[in-house]
């Protein structure tokens, strides 16, 4: 049975309602113009359904996305207590301050598309106040041990999402036109696949994998984490919210209300690998309509993203076997996607050119 | 028996000698640093090979990519007398025009990625000198066909590999740091196939495919008309100009030239799709070592584009089911390979950035 709302709770239901669904008509208006510029009808392949997706989101037959910004969202988790990664927890607040000074590998990619990052602490367990250029939004300190109990309460996990609907909404509000995730949390990937498993009912050695870099006795046992996590907290994964507090993390949450806010102001939103897939699956639990504003950046080398991403229903714009994270994949797909939108309004079409079509 | 050489083909062999090879020292200096940047190990994927394979060429284990021109070349064939292509002739020479004018997809994919476009006529049949954007090296008012006798003779040929050459190290002396190659002709794809299955073996079914738009029906006839090319001409596939004099056509023998030249200049050359792959068969044929400066950017939806990346060893940055030319494959990959070498340039280390190592 489910606890009465909070008032997080409620106003996130209220967010998700006002949802309008994607523009049909300004799909269909996209494939005509692309189908009148000056090139074979649909040589440019997938480049060309992009665009289409951008233009339905947008509601314009001339979709832009000039300004681009990746919400980075960094949390603790409680499940480090369990060893399911090789790397010790400081590591999130020591790359929560490398973000800001930008030397991580996200500020060299979002740099080189001509993108920004926003660094938000939604629960790092570490004191970041001294780093100005960190949004400090932080919920709690960590997560609790997903293995004994449930990770979050329930109004924690829903003022998390607040947290990024209003990240998002913020950024579209400075002008930001394109949104990607990203995340930075030591532990994050026995969250993502304990999320996973509950909203796909699949099994847990379906959905781990090595994460920063476990070797196969250490993913064994991060399956048997996530199965005791489950079993632990028995999700009901009809109740989308109580199975991101039971399982998921704070910066994931925060990443699920950043899709949301998005969808909330008709913005695309990039997803980047396989934790914000699990914020994905989370955003459409608990707002199916937010599946419509999202797109695939890449097929991560994680092998539980495939099952995210078949559920979602979205194909990766590529496959580069990266497993970094942090937005990185976002960012790299923000340049396909510029592009893509590029080719559709820029082009001149077969009229516009005095070019001969087919005969 | 090979005829003398004339003074372009001399001048190739020449060119061609002085190819250095690319640095192994150097790509492992680039895989040391790589494992020594703020992330898990390899984390990054196939954005990590691409550093490592520009800092392998550029010598280096800071690489830049940061100005990039895609060099494009335009030329008409003879072969379009048999009815290969559903467009008109004319459509070469006013996707000139429309390259110049801006309104094509390689200007806005380029602009996009912040890379210029060099429009070069190499053998359009229609007069062009009023396009001052045009680079005017026009060879010859297109092949002949192909299916009747040779398309080039071995001079005509050899100039416009050298045309190639020399507008590569033009780009290269101008301050461009990575070239990528672009072609409009109509009927090139036909060439193309022919090519490769001259310099591969494989049999003419195996290498056409639709083009800019046949039908099955137009498929068979191309093959036809490739496999008539073929024993009409009797290449030798160790004879390498002949080959290309006999069945290419003049932008793929420039847009060879333009891999050698990058070669010749230790520059990263960027093959766009199927036409761009078999100008990079050729000039591996003429210059084994020019294989080393190459990247694959993507594999196109034409069929015969898997027989030439995988004869050339290369793999393809992504897959999108692209198959228009123009060096939009080529455009959208600088892309991801300025990312790559900024992360490689310009991430901190460990060390650099005060942050732990996996236990």
């Amino acid at each position: 049975m489910k606890p009465e709302p909070g008032p997080h709770e409620s106003e996130l239901t209220r967010v998700t309602a006002a949802i309008d669904p994607t523009d049909p008509e300004c799909e269909r208006a996209a494939w005509e113009r692309l189908d009148s510029l000056t090139k074979p009808p649909r040589s440019l392949g997938r480049l060309e359904q992009i665009a289409a997706r951008v233009a339905r989101i947008q509601r314009t037959s001339k979709p832009s996305v000039a300004r681009k910004a990746v919400i980075l969202a960094a949390a603790d988790h409680g499940v480090v207590a369990e060893g399911v990664s090789p790397y010790p927890q400081d590591v999130t607040w020591q790359m929560v301050a490398n973000f800001v000074s930008g030397g991580a590998a996200i500020n060299q990619i979002a740099r080189s598309v001509g993108a920004e990052v926003l660094v938000y602490d939604v629960g790092v367990a570490h004191d970041l106040s001294g780093h100005d250029a960190v949004i400090g939004r932080k919920v709690a300190a960590g997560t609790q041990n997903m293995a004994n109990g449930p990770a979050m309460t329930r109004e924690q996990c829903a003022q998390a999402v607040s947290v990024g609907v209003r990240a998002a909404t913020d950024a579209i509000d400075d002008g930001f036109t394109l949104i990607g995730t990203g995340e930075m949390g030591i532990g994050n990937s026995t969250a993502a696949a304990a999320l996973t498993a509950a909203y796909t009912g699949r099994g847990p050695l379906d959905v781990v994998g090595p994460g920063t870099g476990l070797d196969e006795q250490g993913i064994a046992h991060k399956a048997h984490v996530v199965e005791r996590a489950l079993a632990v907290n028995r999700v009901d994964r009809l109740d989308a919210l109580g199975v991101l507090a039971a399982v998921g993390g704070l910066e994931i949450a925060a990443l699920a209300g950043v899709m949301i806010g998005c969808a909330a102001r008709r913005t695309a939103c990039v997803v980047d690998g396989y934790i914000s897939g699990a914020a994905a699956l989370s955003a459409c639990a608990l707002c199916p309509q937010a599946a419509d504003y999202l797109l695939a950046s890449h097929l991560s080398a994680e092998p539980g993203h495939r099952i995210v991403l078949e559920k979602l229903g979205l194909e990766p714009v590529f496959t580069l076997d990266m497993r970094l994270g942090e937005g990185t994949g976002a960012a790299l797909a923000f340049g396909v996607i510029d592009a893509a939108c590029a080719v559709l309004s820029g082009m001149a079409t077969f009229a516009e050119a005095g070019v001969s079509g087919a005969g």
